[in-house]
């Protein structure tokens, strides 16, 4: 018997343990999401995640974020709890796992996200402020129904107004269009985005112009038939350009032009935003891509020549044409993001297209960053 | 050994696997609530909700709904699936309990009732047709937030504004202040309560003049200072009379007189009502109570004497002053509500006070029946 191995293995046994056990810091405090009234789910200063759930006959409780299971402990009573390593700050969808049975935590409010309603977490940061509800004037989030002929269904959206909006009763407003990401929906911006309030903080410090923002679904299935064939490069760009900006200009006191519309949106929703300004640079002149671009999820070197068609072949005449292309990232994003927004900026800059860059420091694939995105995108445009 | 016994007991057994398994009606269908593209849970044609998890690992899994838990049973996958017994029609919370952990099904799309946001399923009724969303134009359902210096804090309503408000903007709207019950919030009537479909379609068939409807949170904590003591019989009072009410009037086109305004609640919503109208009969006209009255959970006779301050003493000028008292009952309601509100009625009669009565044929106390209210009420008022 090798007794040296099992030493080696029980002497680092013994020091993760002692690790463990020395780096919980014992500041926990009940998740800014947490339902009314429940101490569970909590998050401490190095941004673990603690949850707590009775199971009084369960075998195994884990808790699962980002992409790892913790195990949990039992207590006297069956309560099982337990807590993660430390999580990158902003926003994150987890799930408790019951003797193999995958449920929400009964302790956190539930979002859509990662294609279901499920539990999040919200590990604050240091920039919490831009986003948080302060006392300023704030706009209203409206739900608005309208029927698409596209995909024969009846649709939903979410309209920001400023607060401006109903006391400025003959005034138009620039439209931002803002789409969420894969797996998500319309509720990811008005909700886990906090576009609202990022907006009414921006617009109260004068640091954005008052404007209305858009937040639909991104996902559409088209009807199949003869007359529908062929139109759009995919149902949602149809749905957008036939369907959802004339709806939103007939609604709302929109100024409708190309001069006064953007399109931004985040991972799948960069992607659609990219390619439906890009077709339609009559409509829109203000493009954002938030962790995200049109070549995800390759990122070898792009051939203007053939890349969607050829549409950054004339760098100067989409210079002249464009009033802004932004892209963002957060530092801590997983492959293939930072490699294939890379390959489209070294793109950009081949062609000679301006655009602008912004890197959001330590945050992941998230709302954090995307939070951060808006923000900036938000105070440029529409000036 | 009582043989006897014991052959009563098996033949019991039999009988009642025999009648368990034949009275199951194999038209199971995906409930109208489940997530987007989700399975289970499942209603049939009687009503039995069928649930469906896997947990591998778990030695006991209940679906636990109207006040009863039933065992699923494990198949070889290790997926647990059962059902309960037929339920009444309308809209019922439920959970699942896997090992002693009562968690939402995964299923389900969540809901916020019974003091928690968790899992509900709809047991489709024959005249669901009354809030389907429907071809017809669609009022803005608007988040609305305020601070609110009764309670110190920020809190939030949803505004509906009919499909034409936009259309007209100089027209001026009667408003409907619209209330939840007990572990209930203000997502309660735009959700589940489904009472923008119904505005909609009510409007649609002129059966109701257009309106707007404020739906609040009816739980307010108020801050103890010495200027706001004595105020208000409750804090929801005072925060209805001087925040919402000046707040509502100051944001959106109403009609801001007594002859324009009415209040409907349920249950913990139709005592606020009561309270706060009958209190406030300068600023309301219409009053309504949803399976609910401000004598609850009273049964025994009402002295008008002593009620509520003598409020209903004089039934005479009540009904100059009042356009209409409105109350409902679902007939499959438990106690006390079918013998508070019996009560109450027998007092209105007393004191020759007119009102309109309504039963909601075969629901219980759940949003079925107080849909049906709002579909009758709705309209009645403002004409």
């Amino acid at each position: 018997m090798n007794y040296k191995y099992l030493l080696f293995v029980f002497a680092t046994a013994f020091v993760c343990q002692l690790n463990m056990a020395q780096s919980v810091v014992e500041d926990f405090k009940p998740s800014s999401v947490n339902q009314t009234g429940k101490l569970f789910p909590q998050v401490n200063s190095e941004g673990r995640v603690r949850v707590s759930i009775p199971a009084s006959e369960a075998q195994k409780v884990q808790l699962d974020i980002g992409g790892v299971k913790y195990d949990l402990k039992k207590d006297e009573k069956g309560v099982w709890t337990g807590e993660s390593a430390p999580q990158v700050e902003g926003f994150h969808y987890y799930q408790l796992n019951v003797d193999g049975a995958s449920v929400p935590d009964p302790g956190s409010i539930y979002f859509y996200g990662a294609s279901r309603w499920g539990s999040a977490i919200e590990i604050p940061s240091p920039d919490q402020d831009f986003y948080a509800l302060k006392d300023v004037p704030h706009g209203l989030v409206s739900q608005k129904l309208y029927f698409s002929k596209v995909t024969n269904s009846w649709r939903r959206c979410f309209v920001y107004t400023p607060a401006e909006y109903d006391k400025n009763i003959s005034k138009h407003y620039p439209v931002l269009y803002l789409q969420h990401g894969s797996g998500e929906d319309e509720t990811g911006w008005p909700t886990q985005g906090k576009a609202n309030l990022i907006l009414d903080n921006l617009m109260a410090a004068k640091k954005a112009v008052p404007m209305i923002v858009v937040m639909d679904n991104g996902y559409a299935t088209k009807v199949q038939t003869a007359e529908a064939k062929g139109k759009g490069a995919f149902p949602f760009e149809e749905v957008m350009i036939d369907e959802i900006i004339p709806m939103i200009d007939a609604s709302f006191r929109t100024i409708a032009d190309r001069e006064h519309r953007a399109m931004a949106g985040l991972s799948m929703g960069a992607n659609q935003t990219i390619t439906i300004t890009m077709n339609n640079l009559d409509k829109f002149s203000y493009i954002a891509g938030f962790s995200g671009t049109s070549n995800y999820p390759r990122t070898d070197v792009i051939d203007p020549a053939t890349f969607m068609g050829g549409k950054f072949k004339d760098g100067a005449a989409l210079n002249k044409q464009i009033k802004l292309f932004w892209l963002g990232l957060g530092t801590a994003e997983p492959t293939p993001f930072p490699g294939s927004v890379k390959a489209f900026r070294n793109m950009l800059e081949k062609q000679g297209v301006k655009y602008t860059y912004y890197e959001s420091p330590g945050t992941a694939h998230e709302w954090l960053t995307w939070r951060r995105d808006l923000n900036q995108f938000a105070g440029l445009i529409f000036k």
